[in-house]
């Protein structure tokens, strides 16, 4: 495509592309954004180097003038979108990029890339987050994510309202609090379960968690304590019927002595598995398949769309695709999230003609778009570790304002409508 | 865990690691193995950098012999495996890492994160070949997959059996072939559909592919032929009701002399909907969230279980899990894939107390785990651009010796039982 428009004069012209979601994902109230801080800070890097440039050549997939392009590719546009944290519903102008058609052009997959999968994780991650009733839920999917893909499910968890991860290189880069815990291997690696909480507890202190599933739960309870003493920090639970099994540990440690001994549970847990272990003596949940997976929505299905673009005499025209079922609404949109006594009650779309224009909405409410990304400079508030901090913040402000129908896990739809005017 | 058992000085005992799934994604009939190149290759470079072990000493992850021993780690041990791009069923042992505990319990979220992920992209695409009956596939899913996921998505695509893919880092990378197509926003960008197919025609010749659905698809059609010639290449159909809007396409290219210009749909298709395609004129599929996501099952479920280890007299063991719901075979297995008359009959897995004894079934067929790692170094074979082709040679063998009952899209068993001896 940047070929061809180079050729043909066009590849220069001003361009709008917004990223959006046609719909949610099946039977969701909200979605969170997620993934923004990451695009802005991949931005930077992105560039054609001379590996791919050589490739590109030696397959003639472009041609002399278009590597030269790509050689000395820099993002020099503006992008604005929803902060990172923010809810998002069907249209949702989550982020908005404007450049001349091919350094935007070129930015799809990246922008997509990142947006739609973590976003996915944040949105499935804020469900179980509510479900959770304020008891800390801990990400543990890596196992289940790709190798990249996992530290940013992590952040994504993170910024949804999760409190930690055990994927520690998510620690590092992204400043999440990490934990950790013991898997069968360890218990089956010694001769006895004794020597396995032996070591663990020589190791991490009797405020450590031991893992009390891999034999006999009721025996292994009692060792644990035997082992760690009454100060011993947590036992896990990591299969079985969860809910039995919480309230005879927690009876059983009780009559230990070890009132103070917290129980946390794994296995498989989802946003439905979470709420039904309300009424259950749990402390804690650690997530993992469900929760970097999207809880069956792995994706956002975002789109990255051409809403206006300058033409041949340098004015701007709102373009949308016209054919049959998958319809978008061109122009460049200026979102609101119209508030009544503080509660959100619509998503207002105003589309305008003109991308100078202000923001035109007759309603009171909260404007959505921030600047990201300046002349391809990011605004370094949403890079790294503070900005990563401060999306999660967002979220749970941005949250603070929903109807409470928002929580309801049942399939419904989404719980504002989104309006254009 | 690293850290307490070299505390407990059982760090050193040699172990036997297996990834398997317990049962295979919902439904499905069989899985393929993919992953396993990447994970070999990116295993020569795992190693703690500086920036890892500062981090982890800064916040008392691990104690000081712990960072030494994370400083100079490398793997040494010995790594079998299921081909690349072989089958597999519940239980199947696709990788058995043999070596210290400490070193071999570190690799389990790489083993699992590239395994996980590309074996189910892989099972799911092969699905796809499939029902789309010769017809070739090519995978356009990078939007919906993480930055680096996208790769090794176009890659476990291929090894199943599509064709080609949109994403030219694979095809830099991995060898694989590569196509492109124009979005709608090209369309947008110019003043008329016109323009457009002007444009991309002078830049890539008329035997390029048209996109014909931005606005209306008979007079696009129409418009299509009239700048390309009937030499064009094809035209790309991407909404509507695919099937009837085919053949209406192949009539109106037949009536005006295109009788070569191939047909081209995409349109978030699955093996169901390429299925429902089959008596549709068109030449080929482009698919792109289903394969990427694993059309359901984004992750292969795959488990990193000890088996067997030495105990303290330096005999080996077997060990597994013995609570409720998870139960795993202890002991090392050798398996083999029965046939009867060239046909697959049974996933038969030999359980030895022993590692060093041969394979002892009783059955004849093919005997599935080959070396992938000796003393921590790869067999080039299965690495890079190579590797990836004959994954998909394997493949293509495996898939043949099994039961039409294989290929069935709807819900079922395994299409073969697994055996332990």
């Amino acid at each position: 495509m940047v070929d061809a428009a180079r050729r043909a004069g066009t590849a220069q012209r001003r361009s709008v592309f917004e990223v959006f979601a046609r719909h949610l994902p099946s039977g969701r109230r909200y979605g969170v954004v997620a993934g923004t801080g990451r695009l802005i800070e991949e931005l930077t890097d992105f560039r054609f180097g001379d590996a791919e440039l050589s490739w590109l050549s030696d397959n003639d997939v472009v041609d002399a003038d278009t590597l030269d392009w790509l050689a000395g590719y820099r993002f020099q546009g503006d992008i604005w979108g929803y902060q990172e944290g923010e809810l998002y519903f069907p249209g949702s102008p989550i982020l908005v990029v404007e450049g001349t058609f091919a350094e935007s052009v070129v930015l799809e997959t990246l922008a997509l890339s990142t947006l739609n999968y973590d976003s996915a994780v944040a949105s499935a991650a804020a469900r179980m987050v509510s479900a959770a009733g304020g008891r800390p839920l801990a990400e543990m999917g890596s196992r289940r994510a790709t190798e990249r893909g996992a530290v940013a499910a992590a952040r994504a968890a993170y910024i949804a309202g999760f409190d930690a991860t055990s994927n520690l290189e998510a620690g590092r880069t992204w400043g999440i609090p990490t934990m950790g815990t013991a898997a069968h291997s360890f218990t089956l690696l010694h001769d006895s379960e004794e020597d396995a909480f032996r070591a663990q507890v020589a190791a991490l202190g009797p405020g450590t968690t031991l893992l009390v599933d891999t034999y006999d739960v009721a025996a292994a309870v009692d060792l644990a304590v035997r082992v760690a003493g009454t100060s011993l920090g947590a036992v896990r639970i990591d299969s079985g019927d969860l809910p039995g099994q919480a309230s005879a540990v927690r009876r059983q440690l009780d009559g230990l002595g070890a009132t103070a001994t917290k129980i946390t549970v794994t296995s498989d847990l989802d946003e439905y598995a979470i709420a039904a272990l309300r009424a259950a003596p749990v402390d804690s949940y650690g997530v993992g398949t469900s929760v970097v997976t999207g809880s069956g929505s792995p994706t956002a299905g975002m789109v990255y769309k051409l809403v206006a673009r300058e033409d041949s005499h340098g004015e701007w025209v709102s373009v949308a695709k016209k054919s049959t079922a998958k319809l978008s609404v061109g122009g460049r949109k200026s979102p609101l999230r119209a508030l009544d006594g503080g509660v959100a009650s619509a998503e207002v779309l105003h589309v305008e003609q003109d991308p100078d224009a202000p923001t035109a909405s007759a309603r009171s409410g909260r404007p959505l778009l921030v600047p990201l990304v300046t002349a391809g400079v990011p605004d370094p508030q949403y890079l790294g570790v503070a900005g990563t901090a401060l999306a999660r913040e967002h979220r749970a402000a941005a949250v603070a304002e929903l109807p409470t129908d928002a929580f309801r896990l049942a399939r419904g739809e989404p719980v504002i409508p989104t309006v254009y005017e």
